[in-house]
């Protein structure tokens, strides 16, 4: 390519709006420009870059034996609301009503698709394992788009969906999941991006078993919890916490399946349960911030506890309805549906892990009414039911449940995470609006009667720096930033379930296949090649050659004479060996070319001047090199091939 | 590709939803799925022969010196507003409102965007020519889609854009776009389609020159007219007719020009102008219908005049206001703006041609005015309007000017196609509901007074089967069907004018650039190629090489023991010499297979049985062959790869 025929808008100057370094670089290098806010057009670098990554990403999946297809943006909203995913993803689906006023969905991936492709033409076990895939436009209507194409409003992804008869042996699940996991590998390996793979939950695409690809990065905006020890790694919403100390006073009540508990005794109250006036602030921040004034001293967050009320409810079965019914006639209420309070409680400084506790109050019920499905929702109490419970939000504590009336006393459950059960000096609540107490202590405070059995200890909340790792080998778990770049996801039977969808196996009997999903977010790997280490300089990008726009810029001193014609030369013939070949054909300054070949990254430049010619040599000058060198022309065709094909 | 490991599935049965060809056989051939009207899933085939085209258009493009860059599909719909595109597209513009409420069009085409991107990096005429093209998925909300992937509602597309200084001399509109042509005609030779290049209208996309390249094919949507001496073609919204033979009343009415008109006597009336009630017969084919009826007798269509009445509104320059303005004080009449009437008449069996209406009329009015702009709306007359305004519609006839209200006189013109302007028996509107006139006279009965000057004769009907070629040279037009796979425009200054983008020309001067912009369907290629005379035969799809999925596939008779052996080595050293194969490993009858294998039309079938074996023979069957031949297997590989190489 001719410099002066293509588009390479670069900026000296980083970008206002631009606050991460693959955003201001993608700018600065000319490989993107915003057209609306989360939606970019790339450039002609950006546009080869993008290309690149999606051939590297097409030939490892046709190597893992995936077989390439193209499904269509629009799709019918209804299958959405068949599979849940339309209220799972609430606001974030884009639909587009139609000349005839019919609603369709705009993909942000194509589970429901793919398995309706699949019920239309597989009906035996024959035809399985079939794993079938596609790079295309996803749509997603982010609330707030940011850090440029890390998150936009459409964005480049492979998306694949695997079918099986069986979970484990020839044809399986895994066997398809384990395959699949090492062509991510090797795309991240052959994009010359470093990466790290760690457990994740699944999330709202459901199912059970899945793993994220990232790539560190400070300004990444996922957290990778791994420990010291080097043999765990899970984002923030999977991590678990190894063993921890527990109060004596709960020692019946920990959730199964908690890790070691250790069960400690506790220190005596430290007063008397005492009021606080604490108005507009119902945060713990605020609470913190503002304790001198409301109470003097100094209050630390960890010396709180935050309490969080929840509604769950839940789609049952016909049969889970009969059991649910009979339950809820021995607690004495009656209601419609599925519905249950939470209370959950973590000590100030934690974050509270929804996944947690969705997982564990699943189970708990599960267990409880001997339930089947894992179809709960949960969410935040909203404000007006929790004031006709009676719940103050902003100003709950755990003692909340002393007092309650019946109707809502039996529907109420309280989970507390084990650091928040010792019974220390702890600020919380006062169950009045613009009140907290302080002292309150657990063994002395909290009385719900006979429900007491009701209140669990689960790890309810998110990992953190220096947490014990969940493998409890002494292993301590590190906090750090990543991009997301791929992820993987063994869905079970989620889809076909929900979308009725079988095959028959040997014996005839109609089953739901198990499928698995594979993505891969082809922008993000860009933007990641930047933000990885070493992905950029002063200078500006520094790209693996593999992914490069082009592999060599020529820059002539002055493009004239016979550095323009050495430079046509070496031109025509390096792209005859199959380089990619950026020309600076320009009338502009060398300073101002070689800058300009810095900024956009490309990992060689050859140099050609008046003064090296007069050698009969040209400059050879990588990237990531300090010094340049002089290389005779008669080798210089070979040296280039020899250095680009050994950085591929 | 392992035909067990792909999903090809077939079907024996022709689909009752597909009426055409290529829309039947990729339903057939497992090419497509469909997933809601107008959105398909491209199966591993289908995918496999998009790749392909866009492979091809993507490297004729680079040879092009267009550079390739990638839009978004989300756009600001008020750029659309501000080249009046919106209102153009109207409801074949989908539209998506996001979770703020705020509008984005999905683009059906880049112009907006490419003008907006061009703004914002290009100022000076130094940087120009730039040609740049993406290929990309399309959104267009048709009213009814059909014909399979011919016409739906999400496509992929090429589009390109470019942007000159001048149309004219090296750089100019001009050379951009006779590269882009020629570039066109070498996409489809090597997609290995059939195609005709003709003159087309530039219609809602604006601008004043244009080419349409059409796969011929007695089921396309378009009709293409060509004159019998070979050297015109155009299709039917543009095609200009030959010298017509213009009844002498009107010899001093004809618009300027007008092919060498030939003037004729008329015959006198056929009798006394005779009202004929014709309820519920306001089209002219329910009036032929009901004629005998009516009045007894026959009515050919050819015997009636087709009256419309248009509404023609114009935005006028602040300058061209002032002359308007002076006009309309001339005619003693007053309006807020530019609209007139036009009452436009077409022989019964002819269709008016709005495109050629709106020419003659900006040019008219151009004249009259001394109008710049070519801004005119042109809209059938709404039924409340045509009531105010006296035009009975459905019933109007040419003489209805003689006694219209003078304010409604004041702004009416009647313009007539030359085969209507003739005196002989004439049935027409009798301007009033239900009512028709016979013996309607040209010369007796059109009285329009001081107004006749007002009259005009114009070519304003598509042109059809037998006229006179435009080239005046003897030639007649023929008419046929074709599929348009391309469109290349001159656009002019349309939208940098109306987006306000202008750059420096060498004397320091903002002015407007000059656009071209051009387009291929990738998914027509695909149908057109199915539909191509020869693309199809009664065992499936014919497939160039170039386009096919798979240039071979290999099939053993039973796959075991040295049949299956053999068939696998072929597959790996074919795969080796770079070819596309696909090995039919299903545990089908030989029958089963050779029917699928000419259903999904791949070019070359190696067959692999025992017998052939026993002298060391496979079988070799191109596609487009009845019968096989015999290969020796120390020859197939050669043989198989110099087949495909030759027909690439």
């Amino acid at each position: 390519m001719r410099w002066t025929r293509s588009l390479i808008p670069t900026l000296r100057q980083v970008p206002a709006e631009a606050v991460v370094p693959s955003h201001q670089l993608m700018l600065r290098a000319g490989l993107i420009q915003q057209v609306a806010a989360g939606s970019y057009t790339y450039l002609p670098l950006g546009a080869a870059v993008l290309r690149k990554v999606m051939q590297i990403v097409r030939e490892e999946m046709n190597r893992a034996d995936a077989v390439e297809v193209f499904m269509p943006t629009l799709q019918p909203v209804e299958w959405w609301e068949q599979t849940g995913r339309r209220e799972a993803y609430g606001d974030n689906l884009f639909v587009v009503k139609d000349r005839h006023g019919r609603h369709q969905a705009m993909g942000p991936t194509h589970e429901e698709v793919c398995t309706k492709l699949f019920d239309a033409y597989v009906s035996s076990y024959r035809q399985l394992p079939l794993n079938l895939y596609q790079i295309q436009t996803k749509f997603r209507d982010e609330f707030r788009p940011r850090f440029g194409v890390l998150r936009s409003r459409e964005f480049q992804m492979k998306d694949a969906y695997s079918f099986h008869l069986t979970l484990d042996g020839p044809g399986g699940l895994s066997e398809t999941y384990d395959k699949m996991y090492d062509a991510y590998c090797r795309v991240f390996a052959r994009c010359g991006v470093p990466y790290v793979v760690v457990e994740a939950e699944a999330g709202p695409i459901g199912g059970n078993a899945s793993h994220e690809f990232m790539i560190p990065s400070p300004t990444g905006e996922d957290t990778v919890l791994a420990s010291d020890k080097g043999n765990y790694a899970a984002n923030v919403e999977k991590c678990e916490i190894g063993s921890r100390e527990i109060s004596v006073i709960f020692s019946g009540n920990i959730a199964p399946g908690m890790p070691g508990a250790k069960y400690v005794e506790d220190s005596p109250p430290t007063g008397e349960l005492a009021e606080v006036h604490t108005p507009n602030a119902s945060s713990i921040d605020d609470l913190c911030k503002g304790w001198s004034t409301f109470a003097g001293g100094k209050l630390k967050p960890s010396h709180t506890l935050k309490t969080l009320v929840f509604k769950a409810e839940g789609d049952l079965t016909t049969e889970e309805q009969a059991t649910a019914h009979k339950l809820r006639k021995e607690y004495g209420f009656e209601n419609d549906g599925f519905v249950f309070y939470w209370v959950a409680v973590v000590r100030g400084d934690h974050e509270l892990n929804e996944a947690k506790l969705r997982q564990f109050l699943t189970s708990f019920h599960g267990r409880e009414m001997s339930l089947k499905s894992d179809n709960i929702g949960l969410s935040l109490m909203d404000e007006s039911e929790a004031k006709s419970a009676g719940f103050p939000i902003g100003y709950v504590g755990p003692h909340i449940v002393n007092d309650l009336t019946t109707g809502v006393a039996a529907r109420t459950y309280v989970v507390i995470d084990p650091d928040a059960t010792h019974s220390g000096f702890w600020v919380t609540g006062a169950n009045a609006a613009s009140q907290h107490v302080m002292h309150f202590n657990w063994e002395r405070d909290y009385q719900p009667k006979e429900q007491f059995h009701r209140t669990q200890v689960a790890d309810i909340r998110n990992a953190t720096e220096g947490d014990p790792s969940p493998k409890d080998d002494g292993g301590v778990l590190r906090e750090s930033k990543g991009i997301e770049v791929g992820h993987i996801f063994k869905l079970g039977d989620k889809y076909s379930q929900s979308l009725k969808v079988t095959v028959l196996d040997e014996n005839q009997q109609e089953v739901h296949p198990l499928m698995g999903c594979y993505g891969i977010g082809i922008n993000r790997i860009i933007a990641g090649a930047i933000e990885r280490d070493g992905g950029n300089d002063d200078g500006g990008v520094v790209w693996p050659m593999s992914i490069a726009p082009f592999h060599v810029v020529i820059t002539p001193i002055k493009y004239e004479g016979r550095a323009a014609e050495v430079a046509n030369e070496l031109y025509e013939k390096l792209q005859a060996e199959g380089l990619d070949v950026l020309l600076d054909d320009r009338a502009e300054r060398p300073g101002v070319k070689f800058k300009d070949a810095d900024l956009i990254g490309i990992p060689l430049r050859l140099t050609v001047g008046d003064k090296g010619l007069a050698n009969d040599e040209v400059e050879f000058k990588p990237r990531t090199e300090e010094k340049a060198e002089m290389v005779k022309l008669e080798a210089i065709i070979e040296r280039t091939t020899a250095f680009v094909r050994e950085a591929m």
